[in-house]
């Protein structure tokens, strides 16, 4: 699967992902009001009026962008409804020659993450069919439950041709609450006290010690020059970005916090290899929302997907000079 | 919330919960036929077999258990269909009296999870209305993303007076791949490397790291004489529980690992606190796939629930033996 979202990457020369989360705040009123009128104040309304709204930036964008990504907990918040919403949105985006990346953030353990990555990327059998859930191209995963989380996923990339984002360093203000929490290599036993000195000086941050785990899961899974185990690291954090780009060489970075949340494209470079792949940007409210900033504020609300395109014309040209 | 699940513990004197966690090899062939020759091999199928099949469950022991645990993922994995079962059975088990404990390990940053909060336990805005997602009363919060991912659940908790239970230390085999790695206290910089020698011997593994966040946040969310912002333990780790109860006397702890997963009775003890307490323990396999196990063969796959409720039964007196 990696191969064929760099393939898409190379050819609209275009290493961004448009992030589809939407907020009742950013739907226009003209779409929203549509809906109630139809529904109601409804889910079913909210849900509506965000496949309108999805659609417009979709079809505006698709030709420009290798990708989408929409964040499932935005259409989950509407309930079945909403759910509705993101299925039709995989699907439509799909239609349209677009990778879409499910970022659904789930993990759990055994038979349960088994559940969640046949929810999402993979496949259940009933009677005698095999049938697909939400039939997103690549998902976003969560580590903290270890390999019993995430091995399921890596189990279906493999047999279907599928792929994984891996959350290694996020990128919001709190994320080193954990993340970047000291650990010692090794379990250490009381009894290793003495032996401690050295190790200390060897302490590295948990987020660290994830990725050697995404670049050990990720040889197991490789496609072409790159894993289908790629690795989620925020735009807001570049030096550790640097750091972390070379311990998983053939890991796909997904890079959020660009634009809204404050990382510059100068700061992006430490996410590529020098082959000027290896790194996906987000931009989410940047792209959807475009229109309600005074820069694309002469397109009005009823152009909103014309001020996303544009939004997305300036995103590519401002990440391409980075090279 | 918490005080509404203690009452229910007392009322009925069993510190249980029964995970509703439906795989399809777990359905009786009877239910699972008449749902296919209704539906079809679809989705579909697969959602109103697990109706059929949680029905029978709910019905058959919610006289005896003060709660039930669907996890999301058992669902999700059939889509649509799957997650309208879920809906299905939240309000259900509600309307019987049980409190629902959404097993749904969300978790994402800031609005992102404040939806995800929205969808399970909170409400969301359309028009003038306040809806409901999915209402649950309680859910499971995965914290690899920092305050940002929890914080948005205990502001739904306080203002809506629902409760949380946070992954600290998961039943998996795998769990102590980060989770129990040795974090040394305080953020260190290079410069700290002469003064490491003693923090060594401090160095704490992550999850208790995480309990003492989870008991800074529990402070601020106490219903009661315990706090709306509770732990996930695994069963399969005892003395683990026995530190954790202490660095968080307010917090109720969730202990999956039960039974199946090979955690015994008498291994649950130090999850409980001297007001006998502080704990609940979930058995899922155990129970709702009970009629399949030599134990309760007798009852037959027609009479799966009556071997559940036998389950429930024995699982209680199994526990109480330990007061």
């Amino acid at each position: 699967m990696i191969s064929k979202l760099i393939e898409k990457i190379k050819q609209k020369n275009a290493p961004i992902v448009i992030g589809l989360d939407p907020m009742l705040t950013y739907i226009p009123k003209h779409i929203m009001d549509a809906a109630i009128s139809e529904y109601g104040e409804t889910l079913k309304a909210a849900g509506e009026a965000v496949k309108e709204y999805n659609k417009g930036i979709i079809d505006a964008t698709c030709d420009l962008t290798p990708a989408v990504k929409p964040n499932i907990a935005m259409y989950e918040q509407f309930g079945i409804p909403g759910l509705e919403a993101f299925e039709w949105t995989v699907k439509y985006a799909k239609e349209k020659g677009l990778i879409v990346i499910g970022d659904v953030k789930r993990d759990d353990i055994g038979s349960t993450s088994e559940a969640y990555a046949n929810a999402h990327i993979g496949s259940v059998k009933i009677g005698d069919k095999e049938l697909r859930g939400f039939e997103e191209d690549m998902v976003t995963v969560n580590p903290y439950l270890g390999s019993d989380g995430v091995k399921p996923f890596i189990n279906v990339c493999r047999e279907q041709d599928k792929g994984i984002f891996v959350l290694v360093k996020t990128s919001n203000p709190s994320s080193g609450e954990f993340q970047d929490r000291k650990v010692l290599d090794g379990q250490l036993t009381d009894n290793d006290g003495m032996m401690l000195g050295d190790l200390v000086l060897n302490g590295t941050p948990l987020y660290e010690t994830v990725a050697d785990k995404v670049n050990e899961w990720g040889k197991k899974c490789m496609d072409g020059s790159y894993s289908n185990v790629g690795a989620v690291i925020g735009a807001t954090y570049p030096e550790m970005g640097e750091i972390l780009r070379k311990k998983m060489p053939h890991s796909y970075i997904l890079v959020p916090g660009y634009g809204a949340q404050g990382g510059a494209a100068d700061s992006l470079k430490p996410f590529f290899n020098d082959d000027r792949l290896g790194a996906i940007i987000n931009s989410s409210r940047g792209i959807i929302c475009a229109y309600q900033m005074e820069k694309y504020s002469r397109f009005g609300d009823e152009n909103y997907a014309d001020a996303s395109r544009q939004a997305v014309v300036d995103m590519i040209e401002d990440i391409n000079r980075i090279f």
